[in-house]
């Protein structure tokens, strides 16, 4: 379906909204770049996450490496690979989607397409400016998770598929 | 922390964006209203589903029961409870917090606060306009949920996050 009318309200850098006019009323419509994600779970069982500062959260969260879909005909698969590069410094050996997900179709259309990794036993770069690694038990990562823990929901989610796919042991 | 300066870019009915300074550059910060949802789990073990057509993905989208924090001075787990008998016409008989997750916090200021309820047997009102009541068996739903067929992540996490607990059998 689409909109009878929609005007674009805000264009930012990063982020547009626009009023679009439904049947049941107008709503505002976020439109940011949909984004890929990875939770890298190392040959000993590790999981690699990153801490970095959020400025909507006006401090650090533990994510897993994620990045926007902003380069021009790279798949989102191909996107968790390279972010995980450069953010960590480890890549991958194998790589494969969980979901895709919708993480507020209320208002926004992003869209997150959620992976998990194999990486090498040791990283071949350096973790990225800003960011640091926080390497622990996969199934510690999953616990915290059980005991609403982990605040990213991307992060939290991956985890949970992965211990629900019996991935990660 | 907060930034150096930060300046209303665009003000809507429901959503505000705002352009902030800080140390490493300018960003974008998304403020929608934060939101509550509940996944309702019956005495038999069913989950209560709701579909509803969502603007942004141009579509119906198979959610929990959920809702803005807009009713002044209204905690989330109230507002969880209200939302749960105003979408689905079902009361709960008890409701708890799985957890609080920031579902995009790259960009956007948004928590989500997580329930899990049980219901009364039947439904004491009806459902909402336009919302389609989706009942099945929980541990359907979760398999769906670890197959990466429940697109919105609220509701992924809901079902993941009880099942890894133990609630709903």
């Amino acid at each position: 379906m689409e909109p009878a009318a929609s005007r674009q309200a805000f264009r930012g850098r990063w982020v547009r909204v626009d009023e679009e006019d439904w049947p049941a009323g107008t709503w505002e419509v976020v439109r940011p770049l949909d984004a890929a994600c990875v939770l890298p779970i190392t040959p000993d069982g590790d999981v690699i996450l990153v801490r970095q500062f959020r400025a909507a959260a006006r401090r650090p969260i533990l994510e897993i490496p994620a990045g926007l879909l902003d380069v021009e005909g790279e798949q989102p698969i191909d996107c968790a690979a390279r972010e995980l590069y450069e953010e960590t410094g480890y890549r991958h050996d194998s790589i494969e989607l969980l979901a895709r997900v919708l993480p507020s179709p209320g208002f926004s259309t992003e869209r997150i397409h959620v992976h998990v990794a194999t990486t090498k036993h040791r990283p071949e770069g350096e973790p990225e400016d800003g960011i640091e690694i926080v390497r622990r038990p996969f199934a510690e990562a999953v616990e915290e998770t059980r005991a609403g823990r982990i605040e990213d929901a991307k992060t939290a989610l991956a985890l949970l598929l992965s211990a629900s796919r019996g991935v990660g042991g």
